[in-house]
């Protein structure tokens, strides 16, 4: 029987190569698979290309950009999803496997599951395996030294694009919020967090793990600068009113015990 | 001068020794660094330093564990972070390393954060080093084939103690909800996500990457039935109202395009 390829989403992390899975690490290593990596166009670099190369992996000649244009545009998305795919799927038929470069994590803001749900579209008996990674929140995270979550947070993570309102209401439910694509709302984000008083509680890092990585702690030096995409915000309101949780491990409801948390953590 | 060592948080990822950084394999390959891994209890076995054995890594006959008790009273928590933190710094005054094995990442729902403050509150001068890992709900996310996240999206992750009225209430701000510690509530959950007609668009995985991992898509086969703490339950919600989104890279206020987000996506 004629054998097919499998196609592995491959995560990279969010930009330190040391942060590379043991998994991911095996992948990159051999040399009978077929390389692809997502760019935004034809002209552009691929980061999770860069991240490769910063670990001193041998980039196969063979390997293979494929476009995934920065657009809302449904039609366009479609169009570039559908086209990747095809080309995938002739290596696969072939009998060759495809990696699937992405930095960061595969399953979080990646083109992966795009261009995976494409493939299985086109041919649902193609394998694939999604290899997990280390995102940036948590990489930014370990740098800054906050923490995202402990015992009983809550946490967020989303576009900045939401507004300043979405934002503030946002810091009353939830312990962290991750802020992505910060650069066209900071200003308002920066002053937001100083009415709250959270200025102390939010940190900014650029392009985490990278030879270009910046940490900025004092948010207010950030008003009108030039920040990069590759960024996000960290904030996290200390402030935040907590109800009663329900623990143990009790099934029925009469029986769940409703403990006040404190406060204090 | 008299070396002292270095306390580093090592993520080992959610279960899986595969997906174990090559940072976190490097420091655990140092046989000069002394090896601490949280317990709940003196009995307790440690699922980091299964993690670690499962990578067939040799564990140090020096290695401590440190305990690190399940409660929400705050003395208690307190008294264990302080007296595991005088046991590390001991060490580090002799000039060795520490590595803190921690399952997931050092920085998501981890005991980590709390030694490393307690170390550095006896000493400021210690140099601490969190490695980042990989996340349960990254690598639940790859296995299920559910991605986390997508283009505009909001994801919450939250203990499901907080209760289903809050569940419920979250499932209209995110398009994706990560529950964890689901133990008591599962079948109220269950009857939530059913009213709402978001069954489909959910999934359960247990202890994930490990022999005993266990997923279940038809959630509804969970009702009444005994779940293991290291669970989540993954949940989109399709049918969110998404208000205009502010992109681009303008500056001013009134440069800044408001778009309206394509609910199909």
């Amino acid at each position: 029987m004629h054998r097919i390829g499998t196609l592995y989403g491959v995560s990279l992390g969010p930009g330190d190569p040391n942060l590379i899975t043991r998994r991911a690490w095996a992948l990159l290593q051999r040399d009978d698979a077929h390389w692809t990596y997502p760019v935004r166009g034809k002209e552009h670099e691929s980061f999770a290309l860069t991240i490769a190369k910063a670990a001193g992996l041998k980039v196969p000649a063979a390997g293979e950009a494929l476009v995934f244009p920065m657009t809302h545009d449904r039609h366009k998305l479609e169009t570039a999803w559908s086209q990747a795919a095809e080309r995938v799927l002739r290596v696969l038929y072939r009998g060759t496997d495809v990696l699937f470069l992405v930095e960061g994590d595969a399953s979080t803001y990646s083109s992966f599951g795009y261009l995976a749900g494409a493939v299985s579209e086109l041919d649902a008996d193609i394998a694939v395996e999604t290899v997990a990674g280390v995102t940036s929140f948590s990489a930014s995270a370990a740098r800054l030294r906050m923490p995202l979550a402990d015992l009983d947070d809550r946490m967020a993570i989303l576009p900045a694009g939401y507004g300043v309102e979405t934002i503030d209401h946002l810091l009353n439910e939830h312990d962290t919020l991750v802020l992505l694509k910060v650069k066209p709302l900071l200003d308002d984000i920066i002053d937001l967090l100083e009415r709250r008083g959270l200025l102390e509680h939010a940190a900014f890092i650029e392009r985490t793990g990278t030879p270009e990585e910046r940490v900025v702690r004092d948010i207010r030096s950030l008003r009108g600068a030039r920040v990069n995409y590759l960024s996000l915000l960290l904030v996290k309101n200390p402030y935040r009113e907590r109800g009663p949780m329900i623990r143990g491990c009790a099934k029925k409801p009469g029986r769940l015990k409703e403990v006040q948390t404190d406060g204090a953590q």
